[in-house]
C-alpha cells in the first residue's frame, strides 16, 4: 500500500525577486526546489513537481498550478493539515494555496486549456506606486493606451508566434492568442490581460514590449502584427522587464476531459514547427 | 520678490517599511527628511514640509498631503518639470505624485476635514500573497467578519477615544469617527476602511487591534465600544502591526472654506481634553 501513488494539485503564488524563475537549477534558489523542499519536509518524502507555466526569473504568479504524485501513506497522514504547515517552512515569497487530490487525468502542463498573464506598466510622471513597486514596471514616457489595445487586438487567433519566441528544439511556435486586453486601473497603471492555450519562451514580454513601442509611438499600431509572417525570431523586439509579468490563472477542462485534453495538448506540441 | 512665498500643496505615497516614520528625527530616514531634501535639491532652496497625517515607523501613504513655502522665484523656475525631476532624485520606495500652488488659506494640516487609512489583514490558512505581503498583515486563526463589522459599526461617531490613544501633552483625544467599514477583497482579504476627522497617535492600530480580537472570537462584539468611557489608555488594547496600515486619502473642504476649516481645527485642538 505504501507504493501506491496520489497525485496531488498544488495551487501556489510567488513574489519572482528573489528566484532564478520556478525551473530547478544547480546553485540557483528556484520556485521549484524551495516547494520541493518544503513539500518534502512536510511529507517526509521526496516531492518532483510538474508545472503548468515555467515561469522566467523574475516572474510573479498569483494562480500558478503544479502536480505530484507522492505515496498515499504520506498523504493520509499529512493531508489534512498541510497547507497550514506549508505556510510555517515555506519562505515569505512563495506561498501554497490548496494542495488536493488531482482528479483522474490531470496532468497540470498538459491538461491546461489556457494561461492567463497580466502585466502591469506605469508611466505617471511621478513614477511607480511604492507599494506596487515589485509587481509594476515603470515607463518613462506617456504611453498611448488606445493605440496599444488597437495592436493588441490585431494579435489575436492561432498564429506562428516565431518572432516573439525563443526558439527550443523541435517546439511548436504555434500558439492560439485567446485573449489581449490593455485598459488602465483605478490609478491609471496601464494593465494587460492576455491569455493564450501556452506561450513559447519570453513569448508575452516580447509582445508586450513590442506593443509598449507601438504605445510611445516609435511605431505604427500595424507593426507587431505585421511580425506573425516571419520565419525568425524578431531582432527588432525588445523584452519587456520580468517584474512587471505575474500568471494568475491556469484554466482546466471539467474532470472527464482532462485526459483527453493531456493526450490532444502532446499530440499538437509535437507538430514540426510551421506545420 | 525672491522674497515672496508661495504655499505649495504636495502628493505623495510610500511604502514605510525602510523609514522611520514621516516625522524628521536626528540620524534616522524618514519620509519627511527625504522628501524636503528632494524638494531642496530640486528647488534649490531649504524646503520644510508640513502634513496632513503624520505615520508612524512602517505604516504606508497612498494619499498623503504636505505644504512647504517656497521662494516665487524657484517655483517659477522649476514648477513646470518638478514632478519628473523629483521621481529622478527620490529612493523608489517614495514618489510625489503633483506638487502645484495651493488655493489660498489651504493648511495640509489644519484644512484637512478627514483621514481615511485602509488595513489590511489575510486570515487565509496559506498565508499571505508575496505580492501583497508589504501592506499586508497575516493572521494565523480565522476571523469572523461580519463580528469585526458588527463591533466596528458600534465605534462611530464623536467619542473619547482616549483608550486607543497613545497620550500626549495638552491634545485632545475626543475625535469624530465617520466610517469603519470591514470587507474582503476578492483575493479574501479583509479590508478596513476608516475615516475620521482625525486620530490620535496610535489610534487606527490600537483600534484595528481591539477589533480582530473579536474577529478571533476572544472578545464579545460589545467591547471595544465599551472602551470608550475609559479615561485612560487600556492596556487590554494591542496595537496591531504598522505594515497592514496605509493612509490613502486626505479630504479637504472647497477652496473657500479653507481658511475658515483651519481656524475651527485649531480651535477644537486647544480645547482640553475632555470638555
Amino acid at each position: 500500500m505504501g507504493a501506491e501513488l496520489v497525485r496531488l494539485r498544488v495551487d501556489l503564488g510567488y513574489d519572482g525577486a528573489g528566484f532564478s524563475g520556478w525551473a530547478a537549477q544547480p546553485g540557483r534558489r528556484t520556485v521549484q526546489s524551495t516547494v520541493e523542499g518544503g513539500l518534502a519536509t512536510v511529507l517526509r518524502v521526496p516531492v518532483g513537481l510538474t508545472v503548468a507555466g515555467r515561469t522566467d526569473a523574475g516572474v510573479h504568479a498569483a494562480g500558478q498550478v503544479a502536480h505530484a504524485d507522492v505515496p498515499g501513506e504520506a498523504w493520509a497522514v499529512t493531508g489534512a493539515t498541510i497547507v497550514r504547515r506549508l505556510a510555517g517552512v515555506l519562505p515569505a515569497d512563495v506561498r501554497v494555496w490548496s494542495v488536493v487530490p488531482a482528479p483522474a487525468g490531470f496532468d497540470a502542463r498538459f491538461s491546461a486549456l489556457f494561461r492567463r498573464y497580466v502585466y502591469r506598466v506605469s508611466d505617471r510622471p511621478g513614477g511607480v506606486d511604492p507599494l506596487r513597486r515589485h509587481d509594476t514596471v515603470g515607463w518613462p514616457r506617456p504611453l498611448d493606451g488606445a493605440a496599444v489595445q488597437d495592436a493588441a487586438a490585431r494579435l489575436l487567433g492561432e498564429h506562428d508566434f516565431v518572432a516573439f519566441c525563443r526558439r527550443r528544439e523541435g517546439a511548436t511556435t504555434v500558439r492560439a492568442l485567446r485573449r489581449f486586453d490593455w485598459g488602465r486601473d483605478p490609478a491609471g497603471v496601464l494593465v494587460a490581460t492576455v491569455e493564450a492555450d501556452a506561450f513559447c519562451h519570453s513569448m508575452v514580454r516580447s509582445l508586450v514590449g513590442a506593443l509598449l513601442a507601438v504605445g510611445e509611438g516609435r511605431r505604427p499600431v500595424e507593426w507587431p502584427a505585421a511580425l506573425l509572417t516571419a520565419t525568425e525570431r524578431s531582432s527588432a523586439v525588445s523584452v519587456a522587464p520580468p517584474h512587471g509579468l505575474t500568471l494568475v490563472h491556469v484554466g482546466y477542462p471539467a474532470d472527464a476531459e482532462l485526459a483527453a485534453r493531456a493526450v490532444e495538448t502532446r499530440r499538437r506540441r509535437e507538430l514540426p514547427t510551421g506545420s
